[in-house]
């Protein structure tokens, strides 16, 4: 495999070419962004425990039947993926209030949900990533009836699957934000990165925050909560 | 039919139990306010106005079939209606894009919509009226799913039949909003008003906007504009 340009360079990771047309290089960065861009900031190590993270994550669903576009680890911070046309919905799965949720719903932040909620965003930084529905993607033509079917159904076997893994390991799925994505064949799979930078962790016991939330708070050791998490789930790294 | 107390002062309408212990006295107000109470004012004559244009909708869509709270006008500003235990959630229907909807999407205003969207908000001032969606209605349990079912599907009627009445009257139903409510019996029926401070309207030919917007954007002329739409679905009125 060879890398050839870089195709699309986003908030956290570079997406390259490579040449094998429906493969791609993702390439995880330190760089932290929240608020659609207005707090950024560098965090070292970052880029390979996502890398890591994330390909435990996809291997997990992988062996669970969920199909996605993990491919190899090629280095520390690089994962080889199929290329996909990503679908621009953004699929929120909350089993516990926190974040947004807590603000739209005036529920305290902890609050055990009585069942999944599911939520589609429109991923356009230009407008913020609003909520929509299921009448604005059909207006907008983001996805067909029965894509929009298959990311949610997907979406709550993905949550089943982390949430048992992540029980095991002493750690509470809060939420987590899902990409898909149409491959060369016209085939739907789960694609982007599953990560303490899209999901919300907390420690079973002290309730600690193991996410992208010590970022967004400016709760400090950022690194540490991620590391912990990699190593919770039984990963290796040589940062 | 005797008025017994205030029960309940809203932006728009005031509410007076009566005698009669399954029937409601509503009275429209001439406050107008907008962005969630932020801006207010008094339209002299608005009351009379939408206590005449709601009663001309109500009556209409009782004609065709859409079961609803009206039961007669009684005075200029008070008509009398079922009681109804209110169900918090607010249903936009939109035909053409406006207001929130070109904001959220992104899309210019007056863009025909190839379908009507529909839109569920969580009728809640202090949260700002957010738009949710069924999974948040499901925790929150404003409604059943059949409720929701329900609502959409009565919604929709609703703006086939008001929309193609208008149209005999040179009038767009760009979008409007519809509350919902339980009566003593158990049964979900259309509720609260239907006027140009819950719709918006644009004359056919010149896009002149007969509605809200007026006063929201400080268009001027809101009590003519008002008294437009009245006269032109065939009201009469004495202010
Ligand atoms: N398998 C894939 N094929 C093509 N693009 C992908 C794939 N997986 C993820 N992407 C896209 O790569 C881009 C870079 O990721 P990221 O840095 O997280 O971007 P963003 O700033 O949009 O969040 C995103 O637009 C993401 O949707
Ligand atoms: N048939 C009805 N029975 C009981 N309450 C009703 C009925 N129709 C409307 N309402 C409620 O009357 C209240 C007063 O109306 P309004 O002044 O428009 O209030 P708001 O400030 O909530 O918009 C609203 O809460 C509305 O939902
Ligand atoms: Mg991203
Ligand atoms: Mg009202």
């Amino acid at each position: 495999m060879e890398i050839l340009g870089l195709l699309y360079e986003g908030k956290a990771k570079k997406i390259y070419s490579t040449d094998q047309e429906e493969q791609l290089l993702v390439e995880y960065k330190d760089d932290a962004t929240a608020f659609n861009g207005e707090k950024r900031d560098v965090i070292s190590g970052k880029g390979e425990l996502n890398n890591r993270i994330s390909g435990i994550f996809f291997r997990l669903l992988t062996e669970n039947g969920v199909e996605n576009h993990y491919l190899k680890e090629i280095s520390p911070t690089k994962q080889l993926v199929k290329k996909v046309e990503i679908v621009p919905i953004e699929v929120v799965i909350r089993n516990i209030v926190a974040g947004s949720l807590a603000k739209r719903l005036g529920l305290a932040e902890g609050t055990i949900l009585p069942q999944p909620v599911v939520e589609f965003y429109y991923k356009n930084d230009q407008l913020g990533d609003p909520l929509i529905n299921s009448s604005h993607i059909a207006v907008l033509q983001l996805a067909t009836k029965e894509q929009v079917q298959k990311m949610k159904a997907i979406s709550l076997k993905v949550n089943e699957i982390i949430t048992a893994f992540l029980r095991e390991r002493k750690i509470i799925l809060v939420d987590f934000k899902l990409e898909f994505g149409i491959t060369g064949d016209g085939q739907l799979i789960l694609a982007d990165e599953i990560s303490p930078d899209t999901c919300r962790f907390w420690d079973e016991e002290t309730y600690e925050k193991l996410d992208k939330d010590r970022f967004r708070r400016d709760l400090g050791n950022v690194e540490e909560a991620y590391r912990k998490i990699l190593n919770r789930i039984g990963g290796e790294e040589n940062v």
